[in-house]
Formats: C-alpha cells, structure tokens, sequence
C-alpha cells in the first residue's frame, strides 16, 4: 500500500475502541459521572502524563542506545564469566551517570559452568553427520574424548520412566515438539521445556550415558537452543545437548529406519560459586520512601549470543523508565528502584539475594515489574498478587485499562515474572510486560539473539509501557 | 528467561481476558443465557471452526511457500512490466492447482511507468557526496543527462504556494517528518505522505525544476523509499526522488550552512497504457451463490525489492483463506472470492475495473477483506460500512469481537483498504487486516521488502484471521 492516504480510512485505536467499550458499560459510566465528577480531570492527568511518557520513550530513550552498548561493548554473559562482572560494571556505571539517588551492588554467590571448547556431535551410523548442537547448562563433559553411544528416541519424561533399564548406556533423544498452535508461544515452551530441564537427570536415573533434546522452538531450522538443564543433589550429571528442531527432525528419520549412533564431544565443566552481584539504582520517594515500586530484568544471559532480547532487552528497558521519569521531571511520591538481576538463567541467585535483602531493610514493596520475555512491541500487562489482596489489585488494574489503550496494550491478570516471583510473599503486585511472543522463540538461547535481532520503536514501546504503569502505581498506590 | 517453567505463570489469553469482560458483561450474560438457550451452542461451534482454522493455518498452510514463491520466481512486479505479466500467470496457476470452482482473469489497462537505469542523486557543493535516492513513480527522467540546481527545503505544500515564484528553478526538497510518536504508524505516514504524492506537482506549479522527498520512516537510516507521486492533467511533469532519512537530515545540516548544489540523473520514462489484469478464484456458494464474500490484496508492487509485505503477504495471505476451507472441507453457503488486485500502487485500475464488472454480475457484495497493511502480527479487524447498515453490522461485527480474543485479536470500527474501497456504495461491509504497525515503514517501497523480511507464523496468523472473519460472514451473512 497505498495509492494515496486518504483512499484507506486510518482506524483511530482509541477513538474506537474507547467507542466499543462506552456501549458496553454506558451504565457505569453514568454512574462515574454523576457520582465522581472529579475523576475526569484526573483521567486526563493521566493521560497527559502517559502521552508524555510515550513521547519521551520514542523520541528521545537511553534505552536502545544502552542496549548496543550492553551487546557489543560486552556481549554474552553468563553467571561467574568475566563478562557479566563486566556488564555489572557498565550497568552501574549507566545509572551512576544518570545521577539517581543511590546506585549500588547487592553481593551474591553465583554458580560457575562453563561450555569449554565448541561442541560437537555427530551421527556415527548409519554415516557420519555434525549436528548442530549447544550444550546444555549443567551438562556434564565427557573429558574432551568422544562418547559414543546408540540413541533411543522419547517423547516424554514418563516415557523415560517406562522404558527404565532399557536405556542403560544409550543415549536418550527428548523429542517431543512445542506445540506450534498455540498462539501464546510461552505455553507452548511450557508445555515441553520439561524435557530439557528434567530430561537428562531422568535418563541419568536409569543409567543412560547421555541426552540429546530438541531445541525449544516452533520453527524447523538449524538453530540450537541451550538452557539450563537440572541434576539435583544425588543425580549424576552426564553430557546433555540440545540439538536443532531440524537436526532432530533428521535424527528421527533415521531412526525410523534402524539404529543410528551418536558422537558426542563436550569440554563443559563446572568451577566453583565464585561472587557476584545485582546492580540496583533508584529514584528515592519524596512522600513514602520506604513504598517500593521496584522493575527489573536479568543482567545474565546465556553464553551464546548477545542476550539480545534474554534479557539486554529488559535489564535496558528497566534503566530506560528511571531515566524517562528524569527527562520529564517527575516527582516520584514512592521509591522507584531498578535492579538488573543476576543469574536469573541458571539459579535465580541474583534475585533470592534481593528477596532476602528485603526482609531486612524495613521497606513495603507495593509492586514489582518485570520485563523479561523479549524487546517486542507490547501487547499486555500481566498481573498477579496474594489471594488476600487480589480483589482490590484487580479492581485497581483494570480501572487503568482504558488508559493503556490508545497503545495497543491491555491489562490482563496473569503476568510475573522469575525474578520478582520471590517478593509475592510480601503482598507485592507482581506485573509482567507481555509483547508480541511470535518472534521470541526464534532468537531464545541462540547465537542469533543479537542486538540486530531488537526492532528500536518495538524496544521502546515497552519502556514506554513499564513507565507508564510504574507511574500509575506511583500515584495512586495500592490501596 | 525462564530458568524453569514453573516459576513463571503463564498467562491465558482467552480465559483472563474473558474473565474481565464477564465480570464487566455479568448483566448481559445472565440475560443471554436466560433467554437464549441456543446460543452457547453456536458459540461452540464457532469457537471450534475458529480454532481449527487457526490449527490448519499454523500447521499446514500454502501461504509461506507461495510467498516464496511469489518473490523468488517472480520478485518485484510494477503494473505493466513482465514480472507482473509473470505474477499474473503464476498465481492463476496456484488458484488452478487448487481446483477452485472458477479461476478466471479480468482485464484492465495500466500505466507503464519505467524507472530505467539506477537514478543518481549528488551532492556537488558544497562538496561532493552521493546520496541513496529512489525515482517516484511517474517522475519525469532528465533525460539520461545531469540536471543541477540549488536546493531550497520546505516542510509542506503550504510553504511552496507561500515561496511561490522563489522556487524557480531551485531543486524543491520536502523534508517534514513522519512523526514518530504516533503509535499507529499508518497515521504518522498519513500525516507526511502528501509531500510526496502532491508535493513535486506543487513545486512543478511554480517553475521548480526538479523535487527530493524525505522518505515515508520513522527511522533514520539510509534506505530509500519509493512511490507514486502525481502530477495532474495539465501539470508539468518534473524530475522527483525520494532520499534516504539519512541523507535527508545530512542535506539538512547543510542546508543550514549554507546553500547546496545537487546534481540529478534519472532515465524513467512513461510508456503507453497496456493490458493487465486482476487474477480471481473462487469457491462458489451452495446456498446463496450470488452473495459474495470478497477478499484481495494487490498483485503489482513497487520495483525494487520483492514487494514480500507490500502486498505479496496480503495476496498470500488471501488464497490462503480459501486453501483453508478447502483443507478443512469446509461447506461455504455463499461465494468466497479471492481477488489478487492489479495495479494499486499507481492508478487502482484493478480495483476500478473489478467494481465495474460488479455493476453487471448481478451479484451482491456482501463483505470485503483486504489485507494491505503488512505481513505482522494480526492485532485489529477494522470495519466500515455506509451510515445506512452501520448500526446493523457494528452489532453484528461487534458480537464476534470475543471469537477472536483467544488471537488477540479485537474487531473495531475503521479499516477498510484502497482496492475494496470502490465496492463502498454497493452497501458492502469492508474489513481491513491490521497487523502491529511498528515494523512495516522500515520495509515499504525499500528494496529489503524481501521475502526474509515476512515472519512465518505472523503471515499465517493473518491468513487465520481472515478466514475465520470470512467463516464467520460465510456462516451468519449480514442480516
């Protein structure tokens, strides 16, 4: 398109939708107006003030500029690498340069495994292939020797569990696909990441040599997706790699046909906890200091890639609200804290470590909101609380629906987040941005979520989104 | 994220927000299910058929491949060229592989604008520079020789009547901005665009030899955009370009400075009017033949590129909605149309001889579709209709808003598209596909509106889209 602008009638989301919704609840509306004249005025304060917001997110954030520097200056950054002491370092020095309040670093003992040398795995028989391959965090080495071992294809934990001794010294292959209808791809990911992270130590239960799991993505390609992979206290670890959706694809062709045996080559390994730290800045409040607003995202990320999108995007997102609050000179009432995470990828240290921290400091964390599920354009805010005090949260959310509209997001319960899940035991309203998630599991734990991967305006919007609830929570409270 | 799927709630699109309007509709739900007991089995049903639309789209559809197709076996395809020719031919033969009801091609004549070797847009003082530039469409050529002129830069039409005589012989360089805080880009491009559809002609007017135009984005970068700009009987044809953002704001600088001396070399050239035509398929109804439920996007696109979002997606998309019928043995009472327009970009003629030969079908035009806007993620339907059946059909489109809910995707007034806009005064219900608008003005009219630029599960949820609003016409009409 188009021939010219005034053949197409350009749709007006707020007029219209404000339009849709007014016949719906005429009666209310009636009754707000007779009965609380004053709420008008403040509906447009708002407005005002989120329009502001909106303004100073597109025309003039730190957010994306950061993000490169974040991307490029330091790149990927997992847990006890010298690179995401580097990110702390940059981050602090990011918030230190916007003169907030305070800017601090909150010490944690973080885990240590490293991937070691590139992987390799390759078909054996029936003829030799590489696959494309990621080993999985936790994963066991096999000493720099090649393990060989013959596959045996699952679809399921239970399967595993049924099949016992018969994978004995096999290599067992968690094949089952994310379902690629779903149009929420987060429970499509839900519904089969079990197998990665589960997966290897139930095959190690019954004497398996090692695992291969199918990358967590709806797409066929030949990207590899890692992530963690769990073996509790008296599990034995062994080798465990994801594989791309169309290597496994091909592996399962095989099989179809005969045995196939598998090479696996690993030098991962795992060093001691060593220290590191969340880095926190924040807003002080004005009129109740110790009420927290607290936004944040992971500063790890997984050691491929730049953690583009998981989670420069969110961590970067997060720095951009205090700084949008700065450029339009609000006098925040609450305390608005920022916290890049550490560790969210592979122990949640980072933000245990911040939940302790809060038992101590006298603080209410009133809420929390986190960005942690890619730059893309924004579609919801996600909420959640305790049962106890739901009922409110929920009236108090949905009122400020309307107000969200005329930028294509709603308000919806739901939401959260990993790092912010520790703090619902406080009575803090737990808020998660949602953007668009069709594109997110391409990129997700890949060599390709690269700062190239994030869209500006979409990164922005979602800064934009944060601030503006942030700001809605700042004046109004929870009550 | 996620360290592991438990920690992280997923939200539920269709059950949160379902639970939201319940609670605001409690009233008129009781009513319903009071006094309409048989609605909630249509519901189901309904419900059902969306579904399975959406699982056939994302499983086991034909529009990704034939998107493909469609730009590497053909690529771009301006009205009257062969690749149009081309395209014309190789979607009949999709329609024909289908085994359509009918599959037949409708004649119209078009223009033949040429842009002939790659134009050639300078700087020469004051020093020089190339700079990335497109020829708009019926731009008049310089006839393969450099023409040279001092540059004067205005913000907008007005600003060439008031400078009237003072543009004489000057370069005339349109240089206000899409303004990017506008959520809905289609509005920051309606706000802009003027300069280049009208602009050129109004500097014409006054004696200006030749016109630069700042490119339709957002962003700065250095892609050139293209389009139509047009110069009315009687209006002196003159040299016109579109110029990169970035080189718009370097000409700016200088400007600033100082006068700048630009050299121009273009060979497009105007060839007389040709044949063309509209490729139509259809699935006849087997109850109400003569009811026509239409949907189209335009075959002809710009002639750089590969035309992938504009409008390869939306033509894609649109023998896509009847691939689904067919894949789900769908039943359809009343005649699904697939039109692929000819000839939008520069002179609707597709859309104009389609409404004629309306005129004398004997048919009545129930609804039209028509996806324009993009290959992203679908987000709006947006409807219009003539005063006299609005109140009828906003009912009728408005009760189907919750069907789309679980996509995410809402139904409201606006829409429409510019080749079914000729079908407005036959009482026919227009419905435009609105995708997130973030990304499109980084690829529209550029040479990378490229198939890898179409995201694969965003083009299928479209086709979805489309063919459940067309289920949903198919199934209740408009009464």
């Amino acid at each position: 398109m188009h021939y010219t602008p005034k053949l197409r009638t350009e749709p007006n989301f707020a007029g219209m939708i404000l339009q849709t919704k007014t016949l719906k609840l005429a009666g209310l509306w009636a009754f707000l107006f007779l009965f609380l004249p004053s709420l008008h005025s403040q509906d447009s304060l708002d407005q005002q003030m989120i329009q502001s917001i909106y303004h100073t997110a597109l025309l003039n954030s730190n957010t994306y500029p950061n993000l490169k520097s974040l991307c490029k200056d330091v790149g990927h950054r997992i847990s006890g690498s010298p690179q995401a002491e580097k990110a702390v370092q940059l981050t602090k020095q990011m918030m230190e340069r916007m003169h907030l309040d305070s800017v601090w670093l909150q010490p944690c003992m973080v885990p240590q495994w490293k991937r070691g040398a590139p992987e390799r795995v390759q078909i054996l028989q029936p003829m030799r292939k590489e696959l494309t391959a990621l080993a999985l965090g936790y994963s066991a080495g096999t000493g720099g020797v090649e393990l060989q071992g013959e596959v045996i294809e699952v679809q399921s934990l239970n399967a595993v569990d049924s099949l016992g001794e018969k994978v004995k010294g096999k290599i067992v292959f968690f094949n089952r696909r994310m379902d690629p209808t779903k149009i929420r791809t987060f429970e499509a990911y839900g519904g089969a990441v079990d197998q990665r992270v589960y997966g290897p130590a139930r095959a190690s239960k019954y004497g398996a040599k090692a695992a291969l799991v199918r990358s967590m993505t709806t797409e066929i390609d030949d990207w590899a997706h890692t992530g963690v992979t769990i073996f509790k206290e008296g599990e034995v670890a062994i080798p465990a790699c994801a594989i791309s959706t169309q290597a496994a694809e091909e592996l399962h062709q095989l099989l179809t046909r005969g045995s196939v045996k598998i090479g696996i080559n690993l030098t991962c390994s795992q060093g001691p906890d060593v220290p590191s730290y969340n880095v926190i800045g924040e807003l002080r409040g004005h009129e109740y200091p110790d009420e927290v607003i607290a936004v944040g995202g992971h500063l790890d990320s997984w050691d491929v890639g730049e953690g583009a999108h998981d989670d420069g995007a969110g961590t970067m997102q997060s720095i951009g609200t205090l700084d949008i609050f700065q450029k339009i000179q609000y006098r925040n009432k609450r305390t608005l804290r920022c916290i890049m995470f550490m560790n969210e990828e592979n122990g949640l240290k980072g933000a245990k470590a911040y939940r302790e921290w809060t038992g101590t400091s006298g603080e209410k964390h009133i809420a929390a909101i986190e960005s942690d599920a890619g730059g893309f354009s924004p579609r919801e805010l996600g909420f959640e609380a305790q049962d106890a005090i739901m009922p409110k949260v929920k009236q108090l959310m949905l009122s400020w629906d309307e107000l969200f509209e005329p930028y294509g997001v709603q308000i919806n319960q739901g939401g959260g987040g990993a790092d912010i899940g520790p703090l619902r035991d406080l009575n803090t309203v737990l808020i998660g941005l949602e953007p668009d998630p069709q594109r997110y599991f391409d990129f997700h734990h890949t060599k390709r979520d690269n700062f190239e991967a994030v869209h500006k305006r979409e990164l922005e919007l979602g800064t934009a989104c944060m601030t503006s609830i942030m700001y809605l929570l700042d004046r109004y409270g929870i009550q």
